[in-house]
């Protein structure tokens, strides 16, 4: 049985010129077979009816959002400037796209939404009207009052859930990047996330080594001696069940996931590719170390398909059961 | 239906304390599950003795190779210099486990046996004595008089196969490694066994990107504009079909890995998770670019488990039928 929450979620529609609008748009024509709970769009219903013929209804409060539907695909407006084209991505609909997320993120923070789910956004174009940050993860973080620093971007799927403690960094400076305090930081955060999202209660933590065959006692790198083992050391003198530094090539297969709840990456790829490769379809963005429960499906605009009816609504679905599931475990543990 | 070499295939045991002798005789043991060929282990009978009461047939010549599988384990002697406890290394069997390779090599170059198949060896032991290649593929290239950069590591699975274009260095030194050229020769080694091992007349070569999201058009590094891409573009114009620099993150779930034979990636790391976190039982080591069939199982001589009777032989197995399958092609395609 899904995970129903007392409220619904919030969703913003990300660029409306992405694929966005499509997908969660199948999202409600498919609601049963992907087993969701109600949800709410925000953004420009123009966007959705220009890629869709199904039913929107246009709504002001999310208090009216479960019986509506059952009618329809409910929706608050957030009017972009102009009427976006599939494909076409234009400053009106970055603004849109923004102010769409804007109010999801308030709707969760004040407790009207259960959860944010954000759609995707154009970062070119979110970058032209002045977005200052990185991406919508560290936005969401500041708009609810924490330090990007502490939280953390896990990529969850069904049997495998994977944290990168550096993100988006040309692989040459990961290492400038890499220290125990991040380390221990980030192990923290998908510790607790795994507690209050996931219902853990005492979650098991690995994470990788740096280095081929995790430096082979120093041999192929230092940075398994000196930076990841004294971060393991913090965790565990502080409780926590963390094993490591592991050689990520042996980390990810059937029988060693199962030794984890969710393995912390020292950069990217060595995050990513594993589960892309396992879970390509239902693998989720889960941001951890914040006061509300946020996901996202973990694929971008695709303005070069946009409109063409082409675009898989699986992953939204995903990110949407998702997001209703940590709702749920945080009430609980509540 | 297996593939099976008119030649028997010449397996060293590798170091005598570590599971090789062990995964070779329940290989015999399970010959019919395991759906192998004919092969011939090359070492010590002392060492598959302590860990198996099976039937071992000492031979001098190949040629009683077909006969003597029947009724044993085929066995040409090479004797360690004192007798080996599972899981207890020595200089001694350190030499066997080199003569019981070089021998090996030399059987499949004169034509003797149909292929190599190496079993694990202790390197720390074997560095002990002199030996100074950084593993068994190094010194196996230069017995058959070729340039160890002119050889490629492929490990391959029944539905991904990957080979890195730079091996065992620390992270940090791995874009110092990098050039246009490697990138090349490699794509040519593996392009090249895609044909003589794998009968692939027309194979598809995909390239990653070394940073996240390939780079993202520069702004996450610069090395698949300035390194990367001139390689594809060499090799194209050379005529093969080869595609990139794709984001490794997006290129190993399933309908990804249906574009194409095999992918050069740029590191360890990133070519051995995907492989091992999909094919962790049966991805076989083989070597690209010899005259010689070489393949390998994907793991080392495992000393703390040695004896034990604790060790999995289908990495073995999948080794040795690969091994006659690129035979087997080989003498296809001549």
């Amino acid at each position: 049985m899904a995970s129903v929450p007392s409220d619904p979620i919030a969703i913003s529609l990300g660029d409306p010129a992405g694929i966005g609008p499509e997908v969660l748009a199948k999202c409600w024509d498919n609601r049963g077979t992907f087993n969701l709970p109600p949800f709410v769009a925000i953004g420009d219903p123009r966007s959705i009816a220009t890629v869709w013929d199904g039913p929107i209804v246009i709504i002001d409060d999310l208090r009216e959002a479960e019986t509506a539907f059952d009618a329809g695909l409910p929706l608050i407006q957030i009017m972009s400037g102009e009427e976006d084209t599939p494909g076409h991505p234009s400053v009106a609909g970055a603004h849109c796209s923004l102010d769409a997320l804007e109010l999801a993120v308030g709707l969760a923070r004040s407790g009207s939404a259960a959860a944010v789910v954000t759609g995707p956004v154009g970062k070119a174009q979110l970058y032209d009207i002045g977005f200052a940050h990185p991406g919508q993860t560290e936005f969401v973080a500041e708009r609810c009052g924490v330090s990007s620093g502490n939280v953390a971007m896990m990529l969850a799927g069904p049997t495998l859930r994977t944290v990168p403690a550096t993100t988006h960094l040309p692989l040459t400076e990961v290492v400038a990047h890499l220290n125990s305090a991040l380390i221990e930081s980030r192990g923290r955060a998908v510790l607790r996330g795994l507690q209050r999202n996931f219902g853990i209660a005492d979650p098991r933590l690995a994470i990788t080594g740096l280095n081929p065959h995790s430096g082979e006692g120093g041999t192929l790198g230092r940075e398994e001696i000196e930076i990841i083992e004294p971060a393991i050391a913090v965790l565990t003198a502080e409780g926590w069940r963390v094993t490591g530094p592991h050689p990520a090539d042996t980390l990810f297969h059937a029988s060693a996931r199962a030794n984890y709840d969710a393995a912390l990456c020292m950069y990217h790829d060595q995050a990513l590719i594993p589960v892309k490769a396992i879970h390509f379809e239902d693998a989720v963005n889960v941001t951890l170390g914040l006061p509300i429960v946020r996901t996202a499906p973990d694929h971008g605009t695709a303005f070069d398909i946009a409109g063409q009816d082409k675009a898989d609504p699986r992953p939204m679905a995903a990110a949407i059961r998702m997001a209703a599931e940590c709702a749920v475990h945080r009430v609980a543990a509540a």
